[in-house]
């Protein structure tokens, strides 16, 4: 609304019509509410004062909001406690401001709420979805879909409907852990653990196979089941000690659980790395850096993630206006990770 | 859109008129871009078949989206770093999902984006809006009355256009400060200090207004200006600690600072609190429980606050249906704060 000065004004044609700004509002914005005199008198002003709304212009002409709506199948809470959440939304918030799109980012309590989201992304108030963090299912994948709102997904959506034609952006999970486990092999390690991420998450599915690739012949008491917090990591560790208290190295499904590995070792009078090598997956800064040791762990480049998913939603947009939507195909990006060495293995 | 399954679905819609489900979700949802003889095919068959998308048929009856804007007036780097605005959004989303209204957050890198948001916000996309964090010369409370969006502020907005009218939410500041600052006097403590917040936002005009209300005669020295970061908090510490070093007592305008300033009395040495008795403001749980030593601070209930916002514009929306605007009145809700006795004063 800067350098619209000169241009009549709504307080202006509130002043002509004899009504109050948000009647003026209200009519420019689709009339419902207002008695049909009050709509008269204003649509009256608007005309004669030749005022045009900035955005309800441009929204005929081109049917485009210039924003893109930012799903989290997860509860806030969790969106909020979770640092791979604010960097994903740090890359996405760049690129899309880069672009004057603004970012809406719909959170929920949970599961629950996701039909109420679906509501608001068919409703026709964004251009497009950002849609990361699916969870085995979760009927978000399909309802987006039904809602005919072009998406992209971070993240590989591996189930729900619809998802055959998701165009997605992820980084190489698999290729990833078969680099952590070989790593670990590197160092001489023979009793290799791997604590997984959440399970109903295609992530952690992916790491799993890519440790199981490398360790195809290992006791599958070596595998214990963490959820991508600290708390799950904790919890993970302790079971493997029980079962394995032999255990040389752990390969932990991401940096937020390796916290809780990291103190169990402690706990326990296990030295990192002499007695257990541990290694994360993410790199999350700081976090990655200020551990005790610090956290050898895979990369991925999180923020810049968020950014691509942007990127390729609003190219998709631009480039095509056909009835059937404007991402015209499946596809994945699939971006590469590397081994970055700390002090923990 | 659980429990619609007799219903018939977009799918149906879309099978019987022959075309995509995207473009039937275009024509639901006003038909722009669509030809017209696929529009007309597809209005055939959802008359055919009885079709009620949920959303469009409710907007049609009543002209709500029951979506509700949060605007936090920080870049979002600010908004992911300070758990503040993580505690205050829980309030507010527990609220909004217990009415199935959507949380929409509206995030931006900056002031220069303040115009875009109005836009959204001018754009029908919201029933109402929540605002918070506001700084001085902001142009959104402005941007925001001009666009007639029902507004519940978070924090007094004690300038720009439009305040004047303005629905607030806010802890009792001033009265806090002066808690603080009795509660150090009471201790014996005569060389008190306090570190400022951001003095571009009210909240933290108000805190040192408190505490000049009781330390009048003080030396203007002992006043540092802070930012609430950790990092504001220790220059002005350190500023503090040259200009006056027989301070005996620091008031700090909140907790996050709080962090900073003990850190540099930590590292000259100055015992907490037998050297230099330290206050906050917030309770920010679970900082405030584990600096070291535990801090004593005033207490206001942030997420409660939240809570109270979403709760008050809800009753707006729901009370009026005037053309006038729904939340009808100028009104601030004070709520009280408490001192929080632990170790560090």
């Amino acid at each position: 609304m800067t350098g619209t000065v000169s241009r009549p004004t709504l307080e202006a044609v509130a002043a002509r019509a004899g009504v109050s700004r948000a009647t003026v509002s209200r009519v420019v914005n689709g009339g419902d509410g207002v008695r049909e005199p009050l709509v008269e008198r204003v649509r009256r002003a608007v005309e004669e004062l030749g005022y045009v709304p900035n955005q309800a212009a441009r929204s005929l002409v081109t049917r485009r909001h210039d924003a893109v709506a930012v799903v989290i199948a997860e509860p806030e809470t969790r969106v909020f406690a979770d640092p791979f959440f604010a960097l994903q939304l740090r890359g996405i918030s760049k690129e899309l401001t880069a672009h004057d799109s603004q970012l809406v980012l719909l959170l929920t309590e949970g599961r629950d709420d996701h039909a109420r989201v679906a509501r608001y992304l068919a409703g026709g108030h964004v251009d497009g979805a950002l849609v990361f963090s699916l969870h085995l299912d979760d009927p978000l994948p399909g309802l987006i879909h039904g809602a005919g709102v072009p998406t992209v997904f971070g993240g590989r959506p591996g189930w729900g409907e619809g998802v055959r034609e998701a165009v997605y952006v992820d980084c190489d999970n698999r290729g990833g852990a078969r680099q952590a486990v070989r790593h670990l092999l590197g160092l001489g390690r023979t009793r290799i653990a791997h604590i997984t991420g959440a399970l109903d998450q295609t992530s952690a599915v992916d790491r799993l196979d890519g440790y199981r690739d490398v360790m195809a012949d290992a006791d599958p008491a070596l595998v214990a089941q963490g959820d991508f917090t600290p708390a799950g990591g904790e919890r993970a560790m302790r079971e493997l000690l029980e079962r394995r208290p032999d255990v040389d190295a752990v390969f932990v499904a991401n940096d937020l659980s390796a916290l809780g590995v990291l103190r169990v070792l402690r706990e326990h009078g296990r030295r990192v790395p002499e007695d257990v090598a541990v290694i994360g997956f993410d790199d999350m800064l700081p976090i990655a850096e200020q551990t005790d040791p610090p956290l050898t762990t895979v990369r991925q480049d999180i923020e810049d993630m968020g950014r691509l998913m942007a990127r390729l939603l609003i190219r998709g947009l631009e480039g095509g206006a056909g009835a059937e939507g404007p991402v015209p195909e499946s596809s994945g990006v699939v971006l590469p990770t590397t081994v970055v060495r700390r002090a923990s293995a």
